[in-house]
Formats: structure tokens, sequence, C-alpha cells
């Protein structure tokens, strides 16, 4: 399963009174197809909201309308990201904090899971040296 | 990948005076053999806490031994789940509430990802559909 960002060209359209660009629908429709694509092959794709001339009112639009579902992931590390699945199954809102807590980036992403929430092996064979090292010393 | 729900034999020692009953320990040999097992096959593996004869005090020491790690899960469906890394990566603390709050089971599952985090194509297709519709809606 590969993980690509997709670029999304959007207009650098001026907000209007309510701060909404009109930048926020496209995304819908991009996901769409994401969706389709993760059904018929398995893969995942994200996009990097951070990359897109998005206003706050846009990114709580777009959140509004993709709803809360019922998963959320916390992982700690140097900050606090969050990994929201939201009411479409198989979209996830990830927030990725610094140590302050303030954002510094946000991506959607459309996986099965989450890249981040899935154990590396790597780190699945540190983990079971340490409960070796558990284990000798009981 | 299948998730195999290890039977595990125990002796139904009685506790000491710490709580104890000397079960949790062998645990531990099981857990290093499962993540060997995902390692080298990627299977999934898990056992129920609630089947087992532990006392709290053996739950306490067991999560003590294995730790805390950096991803937690909350999943909100009928009373709240919670599905945590231990320190040991690959290994994961599972604990089903109900409504009311009651722990009504106990797992450790030993795998890249609990089986409960991953979105099912039944409902990412469903997901799409309200996409879709919120599509039209626009």
């Amino acid at each position: 399963m590969s993980l690509d960002v997709i670029p999304i060209h959007l207009v650098n359209t001026p907000p209007d009174k309510t701060g909404l660009t009109g930048n926020a629908q496209p995304l819908l429709h991009e996901l769409a197809e994401q969706v389709k694509c993760l059904l018929a092959s398995g893969d995942a794709s994200a996009i990097d909201l951070s990359a897109l001339p998005l206003t706050p009112a846009d990114l709580d639009w777009l959140k509004v309308a993709l709803g809360v579902g019922e998963i959320s992931v916390t992982l700690q590390a140097s900050g606090e990201s969050t990994l929201a699945e939201t009411a479409c199954s198989g979209i996830w809102w990830v927030t990725h904090r610094n140590e302050q807590g303030a954002v510094t980036s946000q991506f959607i992403e459309v996986a099965w899971v989450p890249e981040l929430v899935k154990a590396h092996p790597q780190d699945v064979a540190i983990g079971l040296e340490t409960l070796e090292l558990l284990i000798a010393d009981l």
C-alpha cells in the first residue's frame, strides 16, 4: 500500500464575509475519488491541508461536512498528533501539534488505517528485545 | 491476516497477600512467542484476559510490565473501548466498556494495528455514499 500526498490545485480566491473561499467544496470531490481508489485497489492517499489556500472557516466547513466518526487516535511523540476518523469511514482527519500545542500541519488521509497508527517491524523487533529482557529478569 | 484468540491454560492458584497468583508472568512468554509470529508471518493474535484466572493485581502487574506506548485509540460504539499501544510496539491492551463505563472484557492483541481500528470495506462504501449525497447537495 503506497501513501501518496495528492497535489491539489485550488484558486487563491479571497474569502467572503464568512471567511469562506469556496475552496473546501472541491476537496469533497477529490476525497470521493480517493475513497473509490481505496475501495478499488487498497491504495491510501492524503491531502496536505496546510499546503492549500484554505481559511480557518474553510477548514471548519470541511470538518463539519465530513462529521465525526467512532474512532479517535492520539499519538504522543514530540507533540501530540490526533488522527480522527470522520463520519465517512476510511477518511481520517490528521492534526500534528508541536510540544507547545500549536498545530504544525493538517492532513486528510484516505486509508483503511492511518499510516502512523501501524506498528513498524523495526519497532516491534525492538519491543520484542525489551520483552525478552523483562522475561530474563523474572 | 488472521486474528486468533489463543487459549492459554493457567493453574487456578489462590492469590498471595499482594493479590498476585503468579499467572501473569507466563503470559509474557506467550506474548513473546506471539510477537515472533507477527514478525515472521504478519499473523495477528489475541489473549482474552477475561477468560483467564487473573486477579486485578495480576492485571495491574501485567500492565505495568508492558508499559505505556505512544499511541492510544478510543472507539465509541455502545460503550467506550480503548486500544492502547504498550511500550512493546505491536502489543496492544484492549479494554471494552459498556454504556455505564464498566469493563466488559479485556484483551491483549498482538498486531501491527488492532483489528477494530481498521475501516472495513462495507463501511467505507457506505461512507462514500454519504459523501456523494453531500456533494449532490452542494
